[in-house]
C-alpha cells in the first residue's frame, strides 16, 4: 500500500510483497518519489517484493535515499538477500527495526506503531500529520482597524504588528486555533486487538485486514488474522472515520460478502481492492 | 520461461523473476504441472520470484514435489529467505548444484549445462527429448507377407514373429530408424561464447538473451551481455532451427531494431515477448 504525502513530496510503501514494483507502475506512482518503507512482519506476502523493489530503485531513486522500518530481522533478511544476489544500494540506505511507539518524525509528520497480535511478531502503523497553524481571523483584525496588506500576512505568520497610527495589534487571539491533521493507521496481519484500537484512535482513515467472514473465521483453526466484522468492531471501538478492508482470503471470489458483515458494524467501510486510490479527508 | 513438456505432464521453469508465479497464472499453465525449475544465475531478476512461488506451490504442489537446478549459492539463498520468512515447502524439495554436464536425465529427457560468460557464475541449459523408437516399415512387412493385426504390433516392439505358415520373420530391419527428439537450449545471461554455441548445437529452438543493440554494445561499458548480433552468431555458429531472443534493455520500446539486426546474421529470429507460446516442431 502506498502513502502519496503530496506536500512533502514524499511516497510511503506499507509493506512489500511481491511484484509491489510492478503495481507502482500500474499505478502510475513516480518511484523516485519513494522514500520510506514500513514493513509489519516477516511473512513473504508483505517483504518478498522488497529486495526486487530496492534494486529496481538503483535506478531510479532520489539522492535522498530509502529508509526502511520493520519488525527484528527485516534488516538481516535483506543484507542476506543482497549479498546473495550481488547488489546494494546505491543511495544511502537505512533499516530501522520499529518498536512501539514513535518510528518516525519530521516537521510534518510523525509516525508509531504499536504491536499486532498475529502468529510472529507483527507491527502496526499510525501516520499522523502533525496540526496544521490556524487561519487568520480576518474579520476580526479588520474590525480591529488592520488594513488589508503586508501586515496580514505578519499576524498570519504570529508577529505582533503595528499600525499606522501607533497602535500596537498582537498576534495572539487573532488567528484561528491550529487545524488537526489527518490520520492514516495501517493494522494488518492480526486478530482484532488491543494495539489495533489504539493505531485506529480517532483516525481519518483505517486500514484493516479482513481475511474472512465470520462463519468462517468460527469454522477455520485460528490463524491470527481477523474476520471482517472483527476490523469493523476496531474502526468502530477507535472511533474512526472510515475503514478500508484488505487482505482477503483466496476463498473469496470478491469481498462483498465480508464489506457486508463489517458494514452492519462499522457502517463507513469499503474493500481496499488493487489500485485503488482514495483521498483521506480532513475531518474539518 | 516455462517449458511443458506435454508427453510427461511436467511444465519444468527456466529462471524465476519477480512475479513469475503471476505470469504463471496469466499464461493459464496449471502451478501443480510445475516440477524442475532451472536457474542460470544468482542475479535477482532471475531468482528474487522462486521463494514466492514456492511458498505459493504449498497450496498447489503435486506430493512429486520440486527440484530445483542452479548454480552454487542457489541453495543457500533459498534456506535463509525460508528461514528469516518463517515457512518452508510442504512437499518434497530438493535443490542441486548444477555443473558442466548432464544435470538431470530420466527415460524421456536430458538436461545439460555449460558454463556461460556473465559478470558472474552463470550457466545456460539444453533440453534434450532421447529419441522416439522408429515406426514400423509397414509396406516391407506386407511385401514379407505379414498380415495386418496383432503380429504388426509385435514387430513394432522389436520382437520377432513366427507366420501362420512357419516363417520367421525378424523385426530387425522391419523399424526405421529411431526418430531424433526435440532439442531445446536456454541461453542468458552471457556474452556471445562457446558454452552458448555448445548448448545450442543443432538445437531446434534456442532462447539467447540480446540486450542491445550492436552500436550500443560497442559504445556501452561491457557488461558481460548479448547484442542481437552476437545471439544469431551463436545461433548461426551452432546450426540451429530457430532463434528466440529475449532480456532485451528497457532503453527499447520495441525488440524490432534488435530482431531485424539479428534476421540479417540469422534470419529464423524472433523476439521471445511475454506470454508468447511456441510450438517446438520436430526436424523431421
Amino acid at each position: 500500500m502506498a502513502l502519496d504525502l503530496g506536500e512533502s513530496g514524499e511516497t510511503w510503501l506499507f509493506d512489500c510483497g511481491e511484484g509491489t514494483q510492478h503495481r507502482i507502475l500500474q499505478a502510475g506512482i513516480r518511484p523516485t518519489r519513494i522514500r520510506r518503507i514500513f514493513v509489519t512482519h516477516m511473512h513473504g506476502d508483505h517483504v518478498f517484493g522488497l529486495p526486487g523493489l530496492l534494486c529496481t530503485l538503483n535506478l531510479a531513486c532520489d539522492p535522498a535515499g530509502i529508509d526502511v522500518y520493520g519488525p527484528e530481522g527485516l534488516g538481516g533478511y535483506l543484507e542476506e538477500s543482497m549479498n546473495r544476489t550481488g547488489w546494494g544500494p546505491e543511495y544511502p540506505f537505512a533499516v530501522h527495526v520499529a518498536t512501539p511507539g514513535i518510528v518516525f518524525e519530521d516537521n510534518l509528520h510523525v509516525v508509531r506503531c504499536a504491536a499486532l497480535h498475529h502468529n510472529v511478531p507483527a507491527i502496526g502503523f499510525r501516520v499522523e500529520e502533525k496540526p496544521r497553524p490556524g487561519s487568520l481571523d480576518a474579520a476580526r483584525a479588520e474590525a480591529l482597524g488592520v488594513p488589508s496588506g503586508p501586515l496580514l500576512g505578519l499576524l498570519k505568520a504570529g508577529k505582533d504588528v503595528t499600525l499606522p497610527d501607533g497602535t500596537i495589534i498582537p498576534a495572539a487571539g487573532l488567528t484561528l486555533p491550529p487545524r488537526p491533521g489527518r490520520s492514516f493507521a495501517y493494522v494488518t496481519d492480526t486478530a482484532p486487538c488491543d494495539g489495533g484500537v489504539e493505531l485506529a484512535r480517532g483516525a481519518d482513515l483505517v486500514v484493516h485486514e479482513a481475511t474472512y467472514t465470520q462463519a468462517d473465521a468460527d469454522r477455520l483453526p485460528q490463524r491470527r488474522h481477523s474476520a471482517a466484522t472483527g476490523a469493523a468492531t476496531v474502526a468502530r471501538d477507535a472511533g474512526a472515520r472510515r475503514l478500508f478492508i484488505t487482505h482477503f482470503s483466496p476463498r473469496y471470489q470478491s469481498p462483498a460478502p465480508l464489506v457486508e458483515e463489517a458494514r452492519a458494524i462499522f457502517p463507513a467501510t469499503d474493500a481496499a481492492e488493487d489500485l485503488l486510490s482514495v483521498e483521506i479527508e480532513f475531518s474539518e
